[in-house]
């Protein structure tokens, strides 16, 4: 039987997460055939005390058979990120308190890593959504004449509109099929937010959307309107195809900026950005990246090809009940009688 | 080629539901050989006019091939409630503005109708809930021993729990898939509403839940509670089996009622019914039928296996999005500028 | 020096509030020698006991010159409707938990009492609004031609509109100094809700609507719209004149009832209550007293000119601020970290 | 009788303001013996055609007898930022649309003004805020010693704090009268916005704040927490005393921007700029102007002394009642029948 290649990714510059990948791969590497790949930093740091790792040139999503990640959500996105094709399994293992993400506890890693390398275990496929940039002819937005699909982008919480940093007014057009759905202006306070069902319960659900089970099917569309009382979140079916437009910049804001920051650097930089930089949308993709579109262009989000298949336990029905009530101290009731 | 036998199902005390159906019973009766089933209370209604209609004594489900609405969300609510198995194609026709269920305009329905009867359609698969009473131990509600199933409901629009009518404060808990959720105080704001996507644009969205698009597959679980900030709308899989169950009594509430109702009858009321109807729970189904539970009984919600398979145009998505601002006023920016 | 009459107000049917009462007037009866007024259903309950309590004839408002609440908000509600015109100083005692009224723990009693005989304590003026029932005309509604000003009535928490026990659907004409403010469509989800700052923590928060300082001057006004998505509460300024009509009854809503329940009483009563009845609106008072409207008859909630005077620490700001995070759990921060 | 100054601000790059401004001036040029003054570059862009205008040099507070706006709510923000003390009586006119102010229509200019002029008026007081800005220590921030009381502001709509534009992750610590109240983290979501009644209705309203009625007396403390379900807003009694203060920096983000924006200028920039000014937190104030705090300096805000004193129409009220149903589209109901 052909030995399992499997990738090892641990949150960036965490103790209890360095700790965890030499004692896991160390087991790993000691009580089974795997391949263990780690990213080239993590191979580099670790040379001494895990020299039998591996790091890879090619695709992960051609040779990673399953993967484990160690720390909390941001791991995973960092993981996602990684792979802009198929996923294999995850194991998402984290410290103390567990995440959102469902994870295991580090302290069973025996036992669930070892279901895992025989098969037992359930998957749950965590939708991801497909991102690309667009200029208004529909042409994908490239540099040099060389770069489409550059900015192509896996997602696994949420693709965010927003001003940016320089003040100004517009508004994003919004399409779903090509039909009409809706105009959002966006200032310091708007913006418009599309989330997989994963992302629900990060920025989509402090701008008042709902909590969406991982497992439902659905792109989660969350306006923040500054001029409009009756914005809603709007859940669309997996098959909508969205479009969001930078429409007309409306007016620029002019403020004064008062703070040792903008003693040189700032007005340097306001001097040197151009009117045009200054009413850009910024696209941020999972909180991590952020791109810059101009009037007239636009980002168009799907359902990803490519979902994340994540190992979970048998009562994972009971461990998202947990997570909602504990993490999100969701529909906490007072403290005393009303009466 | 056997004739196909299509429902017409108008709605009440309307005559502009009348005049449709005598016009589009005449027209299928002329132009077709489809058998025109209606209602036993409409054919003794029409019987003049429309002396070659059919009331069938059979199980709808195995007989009609199609069936025809013509009236509001209402009439639908009706149609639902005559299928608690499989639902044929139903085309839904309306007067003056569109419905939210995407309806089609009275005046085209030559054209809909042929179209229909020679199979060049589109479905949209409306999910229903099944809803089932049970008793502490598990077992379905009965009265007098015979009535197993008699309180099964197939859902269109939601399930909603409530305090009913009289004054007591009590408590609802919430599971699913046999894992506690949550818990409701229920009291005269407070109600527990489990919709379908379909339900969601009614009750639940007054709660503030979303919009969910009627092709989703998710069960929108929304609470009402009134002691508790941090109440949020839940959207579960599809595969969910929702359990919500009455707890204890916390509290009879004692308040004076004036006016002339109470002169007579409700004294009368009042005396008669014991304590112990006085603390029941209100199950109400689409708004339609109210069910009573004790301590201690429960509701089942699951996914019914029978959705309503609703014919819609082609352009389907841009109606929706059109229903969603004209109907609901979504997202209406303010009327002028806020600088 | 004259004597000082206090009444002391005690939760009904509760042994804590009982044994406090107990303790309280004897302590007061052998340290002072103010006047003990007791209800009189207290008198004869404790008639051996507490042999040394008043019962008075007369108004409360010209005769008590302080008053004690034993119990918790409900006790402090009771006192409200005691008091229909000025209300003497409130002291108010809890039983472990802190009350929304920052009330004080019953075992400083000895202290706060001598300080309250004493003159040395703090107050905040709690607004009351006034509520009266009103004919078409604009004439007070009465019975029998004799029961002018019957209906008026002292509001502490809030006047909620709803529609009452029997299903249809209908709505309420809101006006703001005889201005047109808004239409609110009541079905079994809606109502408008008006509220005084201390209110605005009870039904009004479960609506959606904010906590209220009890020190602002304002009248909370939140509709529950099941109809819109863009109700939001409005706070208007103390002067305001607010008058809720009933408009026209817009539809019957038929549905059927199943249960033990209905077997009996409510099949009669349903024939006794004519169609009138059945259509009204209920205004709640309090949570505790219900009056019914017909169409065209209105509500008209002012600023009540008797405020009630509660007895409150130095510290009292930090007592609010614990109340709205220990109580309300306003502002939880999750249990981890999002990222 | 000594001759009344009155200002006249006008709203900047606006070809309607100037027309207005000239049409009016003129006027009252004619028409009155008052002394017109303009801003100084007003001055100077219209010496031709307004050549007896007058700019004074002094404080406008001791000067200015009443005040003009020309221009929608922008406009009176920037009267307000004139008067750092007193504000004389303020007639807004606007053109076409209403604004929030309620101001009048322009064409109407001749009757108001005479109205003014003889104190035929109606005033209503507009609540400001007073924000200062402290070390730690509470000493007021200086730079270079000596600017004690430079970033003291009168605030008419609103002080927001914000994460800025570097990404982080911090909180806000909030104490009401030296009492905490809340802790509120602020990322690119979250922020913290004390509004006065009339900035109720600008960003503390698009973040679910509730519409108060200019006339009310209180502060309005809106959270919008990423990280809490049970956020809600608050108001405060006019005599509170604010402080929001910057706690320690939790953590850093980095991510990625793409666009042709950062080339070079970005670069630049964010190397120019230290570790510290990233971790900043933004202060808007009125959304004009913005300062800067570092860790552990924090912001206090209380009610100014020095309100506007707005004239009104005597209908006022109905003008308010119109502008929250026709402007923002408040509790709009929907466009049909839901049953």
């Amino acid at each position: 039987e052909k030995a399992q290649n499997v990738l090892i990714v641990k949150k960036k510059n965490d103790i209890k997460s360095e700790n965890a990948l030499i004692e896991i791969a160390t087991w790993l590497h000691e009580h089974s055939n795997v391949n263990i790949i780690v990213e080239p930093e993590v191979a580099e740091q670790f040379h001494k005390k895990l020299p039998f790792v591996h790091v890879i040139a090619k695709e992960y999503s051609r040779t990673v058979d399953f993967a484990i990640t160690l720390g909390g959500d941001g791991t995973m996105l960092h993981l996602s990120s990684l792979f802009p094709k198929a996923v294999p399994p995850v194991v998402c293992f984290s410290f103390g308190t567990l995440g959102f993400l469902m994870s295991f506890q580090f302290n069973q890693y025996k036992r669930v890593l070892s279901d895992v390398m025989e098969g037992k275990v359930f998957l749950t496929l965590r939708m991801r959504l497909f991102c690309s940039l667009h200029e208004a002819s529909g042409k994908r937005i490239s540099i040099d004449g060389k770069e489409v699909g550059k900015y192509d982008r896996q997602v696994m919480n949420e693709v965010s509109l927003h001003r940016g940093r320089y003040p100004h007014l517009t508004s994003i057009g919004c399409y779903v099929d090509d039909n009409f759905l809706t105009e959002c202006v966006v200032n310091i306070n708007g913006r418009l937010i599309v989330a997989t069902p994963t992302g629900s319960t990060a920025y989509s659900l402090s701008a008042g959307g709902p909590i969406v089970h991982p497992s439902v099917q659905s792109i989660v569309l969350t306006p923040i309107c500054p001029r409009s009382l009756s914005f809603r979140t709007v859940l669309l079916p997996p098959s909508a195809n969205i479009h969001m437009k930078v429409y007309k910049i409306k007016k620029k804001i002019l403020y004064r900026v008062y703070g040792s920051l903008q003693s040189f650097a700032l007005n340097i930089f306001l001097l040197q950005i151009g009117e045009s930089s200054r009413s850009q949308i910024e696209v941020s993709i999972d909180g991590q990246e952020i791109f810059m579109l101009e009037k007239g262009e636009y980002v168009q989000v799907r359902m990803s090809k490519y979902p994340i298949p994540c190992v979970t336990r048998a009562g994972e029905g009971k461990d998202w009940a947990n997570d909602i009530n504990e993490l999100l101290k969701w529909n906490q009731n007072f403290g005393r009688s009303l009466s």
